[in-house]
């Protein structure tokens, strides 16, 4: 089985394929992304570092032997907010050249997108349900749910097998910082734990719904082999997540690696990212994402550890 | 004030320029559609026939003295359906032009966008809420979805005041059939009264939710003249309208015009129609609309007398 996955060089992509590469049904990866990807010394591996809006270099990539697709490139939200056009040529004109790409093959490849929290906007209730209408307030959400719609009406007429999985806000994210306005969600906890300060830019009761990347993982390769028919129509999952607002992930901190650690986290508030983060949901309800399969984090401790054992470089 | 009207050449669009026509503000309209126009003979009115997707023809006709377009062009349902490239060029690709010729304008126009029951689909409630989310059944649906989406994100940044009405099935629509998969709708009632026989491809018991014409045109122009601070952030308006059953439609033709004609109404199920005709609302809720000041018709028989008044050609 040959697989493409874009964004390949993110932290998700390179965690994604390792675990594809442990797998014995693979052939061949091919990683596209605007950064170089490391190949991980695997023979399997290809790696091409290009503009996922090519539709030359695109249509290099995809063939009638690419029997899946992790579509995970994207502009971040804060970025996609800073730069309109980049947001909507690479959010929205490179999904729909991907998919285009594959409608065009004929040979219905599965396709596994990654959406987000964005998604969703306005009033929102305590906890968001299936049925709830997307308002995205910001246009990276915009662009997210438009390709969802793509997405669901490509699968529909058959043009792709697409899963559409809505992410919660991944956390904690390793590497550094970038402009998505979640970022901090990552940096008030991985920054302290590497000895540096950060800043927290909400309130502290400013519900997040996070996601490990560990268990993110988990959802995507669950996604790809999740069989069509338990999907149905309804193309996109809203996965499983975990409430915490900003003050807990800090405390949460502070009982894995103490005071002193945790007083790196400085709060400034920034209405820009405020007005961002605000419009996402703090819940949804996962009851169909855990019929399907998919599994969430036990808590945020818990992550916290799981970033110190799997990611933290001393 | 210059106006835009996109798919000038229908029949929305004709009885839309007629009543701009009575207006004091109005100094230019500026009529787009593939079909050449009628200019109504007056001065103000300039007819442009070309290809809304053409990026040097649109670039023409938007500029910075247009302070408001009516994009009501579009590829039908049925159409859409069969030709899924032509679909996403019109519905889609010049949707997203004409917002973004006017975003590049820079002077923030008034765009009124006729959207439609076919963005709603899946297992709907028998009255559909505002806060339903849109899982269109159709590639039609699914581009109008799309543009609303944009719509949105184009005025929360201000490049355009939008506004997006959802219009029900607009029926007695005069003229010929066309390849909407709710043709059917105007046809049961407007072949049968010029002397045709005309199918009904349906089940009798099959709701529909209508719009009469004259209303629709009321809607346009309240749409466009309702004060931007009266929208907030959610530019979509589900517009008022009625529910009739396939059956009830006829019943109400042989009330108001006899036996004889209501008798020339075949019932003969067709179900590439039954499929994306099923999926619309029989019906949604319209209290915002009605807030709004949006005025919908008081039932069917006064839609057929209506139509029967102003539009039967002997």
């Amino acid at each position: 089985m040959k697989i493409l996955i874009t964004g390949g060089a993110g932290f998700l992509g390179k965690r994604l394929v390792a675990r594809l590469l442990a797998r014995a049904d693979i052939d061949e990866i091919v990683l596209v992304d605007v950064a170089p990807a490391e190949g991980l010394g695997d023979p399997r591996v290809r790696t091409v570092a290009g503009d996922i809006a090519d539709s030359t270099l695109m249509a290099s990539l995809v063939d009638a032997g690419t029997a899946g697709v992790f579509h995970l490139a994207a502009v971040v939200s804060g970025q996609a907010e800073a730069d309109f056009e980049l947001g909507m040529r690479i959010n929205l004109d490179a999904s729909r050249l991907l998919l285009d790409l594959c409608r065009q093959r004929g040979h219905k490849p599965r396709v596994v997108f990654t959406s987000s929290v964005a998604v969703y906007g306005g009033d929102l209730p305590d906890v968001v349900t299936d049925d709830l209408a997307l308002r995205p307030a910001s246009s990276y959400g915009t662009q997210k749910a438009i390709a969802e719609l793509l997405l669901a009406d490509y699968s529909r007429r058959g043009f792709v097998d697409g899963r559409v999985l809505r992410l919660p806000t991944v956390s904690v994210r390793p590497g550094l910082p970038n402009k998505a306005a979640s970022s901090f969600a990552s940096g008030i906890i991985r920054e302290p734990l590497n000895g540096e300060d950060a800043v927290c830019p909400v309130a502290p009761e400013t519900r997040l719904w996070l996601l490990s990347p560990r268990r993110a993982v988990d959802c995507l390769i669950h996604g790809f082999d999740l069989d069509a028919d338990a999907l149905g129509r309804q193309r996109a999952i809203n996965l499983p997540g975990i409430t915490v607002t900003a003050g807990e992930m800090v405390a949460s901190l502070r009982r894995v690696a103490g005071e002193e650690v945790a007083s790196r986290v400085h709060w400034e508030r920034d209405a820009a990212i405020e007005r961002i983060v605000g419009t996402w949901p703090g819940a949804w309800n996962t009851a169909r994402a855990e019929t399907l399969g998919f599994k969430g984090d036990a808590n945020f401790e818990q992550v916290v550890r799981a970033y110190i054992a799997e990611d933290l470089r001393r």
